[in-house]
């Protein structure tokens, strides 16, 4: 009998636990993270920047799955739609990651570099300097709701009653399957049109 | 010493506590409620329709901030751009509610009815009636992840070393102070304008 193979802690195991933990209950702690690890929670605090270290652990795994190749595309609109279909998916896997890591600032650096490359990308295409964090925060807004409707049920609204509310009986049976995806393609496209505009009004 | 005038449990004091929990945990549980209001678990469920019914409760609680008297506003846009701005305050004051709502189907009547004005407003104004629910839930998607940011921290991203990522960090420095509301208008006029092209497009 050795000692074990992999060591019992390390930062990928307490991020992975981490994040088993909020998909299943929306919250973690650090005991608990420490329970299912089999250790102490004060070797948990030894591996990691305390809580917030954790979350930001949780920052950088949830991000890892956007692709941020996707600021090479052009024109710079189709560029911004690929990173927001990508972000979109990553967070669709982990929803209930969302309320967690928005509610804290961001301090991971490669989740900090993949708005470094958002904002270069903007400010090459020629969007004035003030409009750039209001342009990036308001595509992450529509990203993090459709995430969050892509992780709900695919019947949303249940109506006990069909005559109560006739109308939206009537609206609800006309929406095909991929209700979540329509939805989120519109408000895109929509987004990007009047970004696009403003670009134009904004340029010499 | 007579009975107690006001009663241990009732439905209201039962939402009140579930959305004391949400707000605080992310989640709540029925023993959990049952415990701070000094019941029993048993008790609890005698005046609630199971944990689902919790939900349904929370839902109705929060949506009862959203001011659905907005749908008689003119011009029809005039009428969303009003709900979706109410409909995000009331949403930003428990944003923790947003995940667990999201989660699982709307069943709550008195919710079911603001639907019921949204889609009877879009299908007056000429909406065909395949485009009604995308065109909700776009707007519901923008409302949610705005909420989301409302209750993020004024200093959403904290730069330990300015030069790693000097475009974001010129960027943060021109962003104005209330970035979540700019962004949410932007995105907001964005979508109305796509939304409002459709119908031009689709009317006769």
């Amino acid at each position: 009998m050795g000692r074990p193979r992999t060591p019992l802690l390390d930062r990928e195991r307490i991020t992975t636990t981490a994040l088993e933990l909020v998909d299943e209950q929306g919250e973690f702690s650090v005991p608990q993270i420490a329970r299912r690890l089999g250790a102490q929670t004060a070797s948990v605090y030894h591996h990691v920047d305390g809580r917030d270290g954790i979350v930001e652990l949780l920052r950088e795994r949830v991000c890892d799955a956007i692709d941020d190749g996707a600021f090479e595309l052009t024109p710079w609109d189709a560029a911004m739609a690929a990173w927001a279909r990508s972000y979109r998916a990553a967070f669709a896997a982990h929803p209930r990651t969302i309320p967690l890591l928005t509610a804290s600032p961001v301090r991971a650096p490669k989740v900090l570099q993949q708005y470094e490359k958002a904002v270069a990308r903007l400010l090459d295409e020629g969007f004035p300097l003030a409009d750039v964090m209001p342009v990036i925060i308001g595509l992450e807004n529509l990203v993090l709701g459709s995430a969050l409707d892509m992780a709900a049920p695919e019947m949303m609204w249940e109506l006990a009653d069909e005559t109560a509310t006739p109308q939206l009986a009537r609206a609800l049976g006309a929406v095909s399957e991929s209700r979540a995806d329509r939805a989120f393609e519109m408000a895109l496209a929509g987004y990007l049109t009047h970004v696009r505009a403003l670009l134009d009004t904004d340029r010499p």
